[in-house]
Parts: C-alpha cells; structure tokens; sequence
C-alpha cells in the first residue's frame, strides 16, 4: 500500500479540488481500498452545487465506485455474506453505514439509519480523509457492508452495483415484486434500466416509462417488456391515462424513479387498487406536489419509499449481476474519464452529455 | 315475519321520504333482518346531500345499524364465524359485500370489492327494497358478513360495529400496531374514540389529538394515554411540532381520522422514520394537499388506505365490544331518535348537535 | 344443455358404477359444466380403496378436470377474476369451496376452509349429483371458484391446473420462493415437475431430487436446473448431505412433495438455518416419523403446511400456463382414456404405469 | 476501574474454579462492564455437565446478568436504542453477538449468527478473559447490543432481561401474538412466568399450562388468565385434548419452553388450524419424537424456532420490565448467593430448590 494517496474534495460550492493524504491504518472493524473505478452518480451533481445536507464543502466527493483491498484491520476476515477476504481482493462497499446504535436501526431499518453518513460527513483534513469514491484511495468503516465482486462481474460492471443498482433492488424488494406482476418503472435512466433488469428476472412484466423516449430502448435491452413513451400525453391527466390503459387499469408495482415531484402524484394514481408505489426518485426536500389524499383512500394503495438500501442488498446485487452476465453491464457507463478530468465528468454528467460517466483510477484490467 | 315494513328512502338530493314494500324473501346466501336499531354515520349526511357516487336519489338511507334475523336463506345454517344462526338472534351485517369475482377480491383486498355496493347502490324500488338501515327490515346479501352480537353487548352499544369500531379495528391492523407503540389517533370523534380502545387494547401508548378539544375526555375514557389540543399550534408545521415532540420524535403510527386533506400530509411528517400512517378520514376526492414527496423519501414512512375492511373484522370488532364491556360503549350514541324522526336525526348530526345519533327501530330490550 | 348425464359413482370400496341422473339446475351463485377432460390424480386411488375421510362410497369420483359453462345462475356475470362468462366459455373450478362461513375461512385461510368438501362430499343420489369430475357434467357451487381458461392453453394442458400447479403454485407462494433463492424439490412426479416451472419462473435456482432417477429429465425440461438422484445415498442422513451440498449448505426453500413421512424430518435438515420448508406431499395422518426438535430449534427455520390452496390461486396457475405455453403442459398427461374407461384409468394410475392418466368424456378440440 | 478482576471458569466438566485476571481495555466498538448481579439459567447447568457444543471447559461460565459500564471504547457514546451511555450506567448486554458478516446475518436472520459465540467460547486465558456473567467484570465485544437499564427497573429484575425475558418477548412476536389471540404457554418455569406477561401485554388471552403444578400460580400472577394441569391427562394424548377444550379447538399460537421433545409434537397438535407453533424450549439436539406429517399438513399449521434473539429485543424487553413494574419482577429470583457461592447456586438450580438463582456480585443498591 502507497504511503499517500489523493483525492477530490469540494472545497467549496461549485469548486473541486484534487488533495494528498497519508493513506491511514483502518480503523478496527474496517478496512482500506485502493480504487479501480468509480461512477459519477446524479447526487454528486447535487453535493457539488452545495445542496446535500451533510455532504457539505471540505467533504470528499463520490459514492458509487469498486476497489481492491488494500488493509484489512485485525478482526476482519470475512466479506459480510461470509466469504474469505484477502488483500487484493476487488470488492466494493456500501457508501453509508448501519451503525445498529440508532432508533431507525433498533427499529429494523438499517437504511434510514441516522448516523448512515458519519463517515462521508467527515471533512477531508480529519480522521481518515479518504471518505468518498473519487480518490486512489477509500476507508471503509466499521459499520458499512463490504461484498466481494464476482470473478464473473467486471469491474466496469460492478462500479454500479453500490447505489444505482443495490437502490431499485431495494425498491423491488419494498414493492414485493413476485410472479405475474405488472410493474411499472417510471424513468429510464440508469435506475430505470437496472430497474427493468430486476422486476424482469423476478417474474414480473415490466413497462418502463420516459419523457426523454430515446432512453426506452436499453431499457427494453435489459428486460423491459414494453415502452411507454410519456410525451404521447399532454398532461399528468394523460400521463396516467397512458399508464393506467397499458395496464389494464393500474399496475399492480409502480416505481417512481424520476425526482420529479409530480410523477408522486401521478405514480400513486397509476397504481392499481390496493396495489404498491414505491417513490425513489425524489430525494430533494421543499419541492411539492398536489395530492388528493381522498382519492388514494378509496383505492387501498400501499406508499413506501426507498431510501439507501440495508446492507445485505448490496450483496444480492452483485450476484445478480454474476447471473444475468449477457446483459450489457458494463454499457451503463458510457463515457471514461481519467481521475484527473472529475470535474469534467461531473460537468458532462450535469449536462447529460453522457448517461453515467464513469472514473477509471486504476483499473488494471482495462 | 310481517308481510310489509317500512323504510327512508333519499327521494331527491337533501329530500328524504318514508315508504312501504312488502317484505322479500332472502336471496340464497343471504337473510333478512329485522332492525333493532340504526346510527347516523357521517356519511349518511354527505349521502343526503347527493355526494356519494353510488347511493344517489332512489336508494335507500343507513348503513350503521342491528337487528334480529327474521328469515334465513336455505344454505344459511351459521353466521361466519361459523356460529349457528336462528330466527331471532341479533346479528350486525356488514354495510358491503366482498364479491370474491372481481380482480380486487381475487388479488386479497375484499375491502375494496369493486361490487362492494350492488346491494346498497340498487333503487328502493327494484330487488328487494331493503338496502339501508334506516327502515323496519334490512335484506342482507350472500356475499355480505353477518355476526351474532354476544349477549354481553347491548344493541345501542353494538349498533356501532358495523362501520365506526370495524374501521378502526381494521386500521389498527393495517398500521401494524403493536405492543409498545406509540399511536396517535388524529381525530376524536365517534372513530377516533373507537381507536382509542383498539389500540391501546392492543398494547399501544395512544396519543389522541384534536382540533376541538373538548371531545379529547372521551378518548381518554376509552383508553388513550395522552390527549394534546391542536389549537395550542399556529398552523400545520406547529401541529406537526406538537405531535412529535409529544411522541418523542414521531409516532411509530399516525391514524388520521379527520378527514380535512391537509391532514393526510401533517400526518405522514408526524410519523417517525421507518414508521406507518394509515389513511381513513380522507375520502372525498378532488380535495387536495400539498405534499413534500422528497421529505416523505428521505424517512422511509409507509402510507396506507384503510377504506371499509375485511368482513372478517366484524366479527373481531364484536369480541372486542364484548372483551372491553367495561368501557362505556352506548355512551357512543349520545341521543336516540325514533324512526319517524330520521330528517331530524340527519340534522342534528349535520349541525354537531350529538356526536352519533341514534334511531331506535324495535329496541325491544330498552 | 343434455337432460341428462353420466357420472362414475364409487359404490363400494375398490368398486366403481356408472350412472345416469338428469342434469340440474345451478345453485344460486353456481354453474353447471359440461366436462371436456379429466385427470386421474394420486387421491382418485385413495379414494377407490376408501381411505379419504369425506369421499366415500356413494360419492362421486374425480376432481381435475376441465368443461365448459352450460347453464350459469342468475347472479353470476362473470368468473372469479372478474372476466364475464358466458354459456360455452371453458372454465375450470377448485375441486373444493370456501364458505366464508367457518373459523378457519375467517382467519384468514380459505384452504383449510371446515366446509371444503360439501359438495364433494354429497352422495350421488342427493341434491345435485354431479359432484365430482369423472362425468359428463359437474356442478359447480356458490363458493366454488371458476376460472376462465385462456386461448392460449389447450384443454389437455388446463386439466391439471386445478389441482397439480395449483397445489405448488400455493406451495411456492407459501414458502415465499423469490428471486434468487436456491429451491429444493423434492419428489418429481406430476407436482414435482410443476413445481419445478414456477419456481424457476419466480427466478429461484431449482435443485429437484428423486428416488426415481428416470423422472427427473422431465422436471429439468420445466425449468428445474439441477437434479439430483437420491439413490446415489444409502439412507437419510445421505440424502441430507447430498442435499445440503449441493445447496452449498442448505436451500433457502425444501418443498417436500413425496408423501413419505420420514422426507418431512430430512426436508428440515435440508433446510438452511432460517430457511422455509413448505409440507404437501404427506397427507394422510397416522404415519409417523422421528423428528428431532433440538436440532430444529438451532436452525431457525420455518416449516410451513399447505393443503389446497386459496381459490384465486387457480386462476393466477391459469395465466401461468399462458405465459409459458413453451413448456410441454400436455406432455403431463401421458395416455388418454375414454370417459367408459375410468376403471382402467385409475388401475394404471395405481400400477404407475402412466405418470397422469387423461381421460377424455368431450374434446371438441382433438 | 480496578485493575484486576475475578471469575469463576469451568476448569473441567463439573468442575469450577475461581481465577484471577488483569481487567483489559475494552475492544473498539465494545466496552468493558463492572457485574452487579448475575442469574443461574438452566443452561448453566447443561455448560457445567460440558454439554454445551461451544462452551466447553475453559470457557467462563454465566451469561445472565446486570452491570455497569466501566469503561467505554472510542467509537460508543450511545447503547444500541441511541441513549447516551457513560461510565456508571446500569446496563445490559446480550450474551451473543450478531457478527454481520456470516450467511444468516445477511439473510436477516442475527439471531442465528453463526459467530454468535465467538466471545463466549473464547478460553478465560485468552483475549479479554472476562467471557461470562459469573465474575467481577465482562468484557462486551463490538456487536453485543448494549442497553441502558431505565431508572424504573431494579438490578435484580433487570438481571434476568438478557436471556429469559428477552427469549420469551422475541418468542412471542415470532408467533404474532396478537390482540384477541387465545395463546398456549406450555411450561411456566421462568420463561412461561415472563412469556404469560408478555403474551397478556399484547392482548392475548393466555392459558399456561404444566406438569409441576405449583408453579401455575406465579404464571397467574404475571398475566395468564388460566392455568391448566397437565397432571390431569394421562398421556401425550390427554394432553393434547386438554389443551384444545380449553382453547375451544385448539390455539392461535402455542409457545413451547419446556425442553421435553414430545412435547413438539403435542404442541403442533395443540396449535388451531392455520395458527402457529413456537418451539422455544428444545435446544438439544439427538433427542426424538414421533410426529406426524400428515395430520400435521392437513391442519395448515406453521412451526417455528426461537433461538436467542434479534438484538434489538433486549431494549424493548427492558421497556417492557418499567411499563410493568406493578409485576413482582424481582420475585422471579428466588434466592441470592454471593460471588462465592457460584457451585452452591447452580447446585441448587440444578437440584431445582430454587427457580432462579441470583448471584450478587457487586450490588451496591441492597
């Protein structure tokens, strides 16, 4: 393991900056990565203009990424499904903790822990500082999962497992997806394409909608069974009335990826009596929605959201990956920046010039 | 059985009429009652004034109500708890049937058949006339629930079980309550009364909070632990305040029973992280909130519709009445009518005069 | 509709008679069905040599089967799924009700309803006659649920859906079988193979073990991806440990469908610690095996019974059928008799000369 | 902190022995507790015989018991509900560990982490010494759940929190105890006393039943609204006709602590149709008894096993303990000895002269 290590920090709103650091001893109970790979995720988008509540300037940036073990600490043996872990094995981690010392996590929901962000909350100058994805370099806490990747899942490939794809895991899961049903996915981005993925292989019959049409055909490349294309609609009215007819009257899963307040609304309204919403998408507080709370009592709908994931999913993730390997995993990213041009990927994902732009720190596969 | 009764048909919107049909036989599957007693629900006024979508003018008034089986069907032999049923015993009906041929039923939500008023939607003049409470005869369905009242319940006491007390018990469910959780019941009117006891039976610390605070004793004769005036608070943030401070960061569930849709939002933030909101107040459609969808995401709360309930329920509610004969339950009813004085009955529960009005068909016992 | 029809009677233990009665009325609620095909299931044989506690002599023998609709009762409009329903249509029925009307019913499982059997049960001689499926016509009750057979399914393929898939499609749902799970099977036989296709569906990893290594083939054909010969053990410790490692330690999910008591004790062991082992095939009480409930406890795991299935399981078996019209449904019928050769049929279902005998009383189609 | 400590080791199978040790630094996520109190559990005496398959001799005996913290690691500001914790609390800690990283830890399953021993079973000479309740201190690993004992709970109550309370608690929401549920407690030793006040808490009508008949009344005392001698009947099969009169046909939920493996059998058979078992009492393994599959799969019934218990049950098993303080909590032990008398004490539980026996180490309350 190098002595030091660099990474990009938001020094302040809207400005990036590349740093050194000694690379530290893990903490007990933990363990240090060097990174192949990381993604550029939509919420650093967010972390970069300032708006994210904990992830505040003098953090490090990046979530979403896959690295090698570099340091393992005394007690650590094992990934957290049990498997032997050595240095140099590739792995990647959950970007959050479950502390279990918190009411949420006492409670049996380890994903809305509220301690998740200790470590990504961290600023840069103190502790361990390699405390996100866009560095040589990640410590990784006592408390958050830790999977090895797949022989049979690239890199590229897993670079998503531990955000986009463990979050509509998640979602799928929450929704009870099973056999038979007709599940909606309302966004085909990234989450949506790995949403289609899932809902498919669990059995259900899967109808990917968009505003932005030219998204709907990888979706469909990864197991969506129909396309909806959303500008047909003049309206939420007609946005519904699309959704609700290509499903015979209401689906019986809708998952609303989109972070579009209204698509709330509209999701809920598209969801078959007594069927399932699960909202995703809209993570950002303070914007709203008209809701009109008598009409979703009469239809005995169920909401739930999904937010981060509990740890095990991650896991779950990866081996789906492993298992449906002729999917075109590693299209997902679909432009590669060097860990020099952060803020050029950063920008290219705000732009959408590219779908999700992905960090090659040191892949020595590639 | 007497070969004509009586009964209050909504002849026109606000326009009530009394009239005489000859008594029907049973459908098979089904019997017919004779009324001991009816309530007036808060429906029943809504459907006075012509906003129900499916008792319209021509139907026939009541829902809420007990009586004595005067006529069974040939494959009648017990009530559905498998309990034998003769002429004579005082049973409660739901005021609904679960069709069991229709997709809601076939996908495990009975509550909400969409056949759920065949009988209650048909015209006074078709059928067999008897389709509401408010009259000497009600013809009870093969697809609607009919329980024995235990005799440790009086009528005036069970005359409520078939809406008020089965709606909360089937919200309680729904919400998952449990012991050691903190429940606020929204709303202590005749429901939120109801859930006091239900949940607190159940195990539960019961917050009941309320815009009219003198209903709040009441409640609290029925088993809530904690009573918190809303008018202490300036507007929907500060009720929210007061609800989670009172619960010690949020209730693990919100029952929100008032039926003002601003209600459905300040209940969802009044829940704790990981926590559930069960709807049932809210059941006029095209009023509308405003909702914050990404704060909902953030703390992973559940929001579920209880309208009408699994006709099981009846049954429970009934137990439960029996179980918790200590609790003053005629006191529910706050004043009785006689059958000739329905308008009135209507009236005074329109203005607030009683809480729940009752009208005494054949009290036979009192 | 025939004046009259032809059923075979069980008139004595281990003797058979056909007989004529005039084909009747439907009961309010009910159908009458022309009968296009049956099957003779493993029960038939017990119920020949007089070991089924309700069918016995005087009863009506069979119940898998197909027909059509010949003569609906005045309330029914349409199948249970809500599809409308016509004369001709061609439905399938649960072999059994559910009455709503029982404790059982009213807590919730219709399966294990106390009533299941009433019409089953009823001599031939009484009410309606037609009770069982080796006729030119069934008669169908209230509570009996009636599904509507899709075109894509043939006759042949639809006759074991009321029975064989419906049976395991509970049994799967009952052991929530999911994504990802490995799914043992135990037994391949008619259930066995049909379990095998919807598991793999629910996307589970099927492992199916025999002792009669031939039938195997046909179970990997429907979507099983492991087989394993039992008799490559020498008793059930082996069979557990040829059990367990293939699994890498135990299956999420045994389903034991062999109907030997001592497989009850070594689907447990099967199980993984906290897995799910779901109980059909051992019906028949008063057979006994050791069971060792220390090593159970250290285990965790859940073992869950299912007999018949909820009603609205058939219809989802219907649709699954559809959706894998790949698969050689037909193939479970192995040889076809004619309706006067019922004797001959259950003898070589009994001498397991055929998997599943067909008999055909009046296939349009073929 | 003193800077050496005591404890009472299992030298060899039925031998005991005092040693001496330094007090160690706690581990990093773990924190070292001073003992007021500890209790004698049944298990004890199976370690003492050496017939506990990982805490063999060298091993630190005791695993019940109270505390107060004594030194804290780095990382612990908090107990695992999120209440701060300082040096003095009064506290209580599971005697396992939920390790995160095996197969049923990721499965949701910590109460069967197969790491779950891996302080216990440490020898007194290694690591942290101090592996068991019967000496001056213990030393609490990282992923032991930790709980601040509340004021209103006395040490000598709060000492049988970790093990018997908590087992029983967990038992019960295993078995969905609920509202209305007519519960069996088989056995009413310690676990049935604190299983028929929590079974009663949740609103279950609780029937406790025994062969020691003496021990009924204390069950009565804590919440059990019958009690039923099982030295009536005259066999297994008296028994289980007993038991059903009682509960009108059979029980919702039967929970089963009492160690004698016929009695799994009975209690299945005790168990309603479609209700469920929960074997908690038989943790030894090679010990047998005949069951019945068949009878058992007729009755839809599900069954099962509580072993130790989710961490987070040990915080709401305290909670319960102060909602119920009106319950003679303390009386549960019997007689105390002193730090010295560890043989005598589990002579005496062994001999069974006493239910509970409470060793008082350092209780500065009394």
């Amino acid at each position: 393991m190098s002595a030091t290590g660099s990474l990009t920090v938001l020094a302040d709103v809207d400005s990036l900056e590349v740093r050194e650091y000694p690379v530290p001893e893990p903490v007990e109970g933990g363990l240090i990565m060097e990174m192949i790979r990381a993604n550029v995720c939509g919420s650093d988008v967010h972390i970069l203009h300032g708006h994210h509540p904990l992830v505040r300037p003098g953090r490090v940036m990046g979530h979403e990424g896959i690295g090698r073990v570099a340091r393992l600490s005394a007690s650590v043996s094992t990934d957290w499904a049990g498997q032997p872990l050595a240095e140099g094995d590739r792995i990647v981690a959950t970007y959050f903790q479950a502390c279990h010392r918190c009411p949420e996590c006492n409670n049996g929901h380890p994903n809305i822990c509220r301690n998740a962000y200790t470590g990504w909350s961290t600023p840069a100058e103190e502790g361990q500082h390699f405390y996100g994805t866009f560095g040589t370099h990640y410590a990784v806490g006592a408390q958050q999962g830790v999977y090895k990747v797949p022989e049979a899942v690239s890199s590229k490939a897993a670079a998503a497992a531990n955000c986009a794809l463990s979050q509509v895991y998640f979602g799928c899961r929450l929704g009870e997806v099973s056999y038979g049903d007709k599940v909606v996915v309302l966004g085909a981005g990234g989450l949506g394409v790995c949403a289609s993925a899932v809902a498919s292989a669990m059995g259900a019959e899967v109808f990917v909608a968009e505003m932005v049409p030219g998204r709907l055909a990888k979706a469909q490349e990864f197991g969506a069974h129909h396309a909806i294309d959303l500008t047909q609609a003049d309206d939420g009215d007609g946005r519904v009335e699309l959704l609700r007819e290509a499903t015979g009257g209401g689906a019986d899963v809708v998952i609303d990826l989109t972070g579009v307040p209204s698509a709330f609304s509209e999701s809920v309204r598209s969801t078959r009596s007594g069927g399932i919403m699960v909202e995703i998408g809209n993570i950002s507080p303070n914007k709203y929605t008209e809701f009109d709370p008598g009409l979703f009592t009469r239809t005995g709908v169920q909401i739930r959201a999904a937010i981060r994931y509990p740890v095990e999913v991650l896991g779950r993730a990866l081996t789906f990956m492993a298992d449906t390997a002729h999917l075109p995993w590693e299209s997902l990213v679909d432009r590669d920046f060097t860990v020099d041009q952060v803020p050029e990927a950063v920008a290219a994902a705000e732009a959408k010039e590219v779908t999700r732009a992905g960090i090659v720190i040191n892949d020595g596969e590639s």
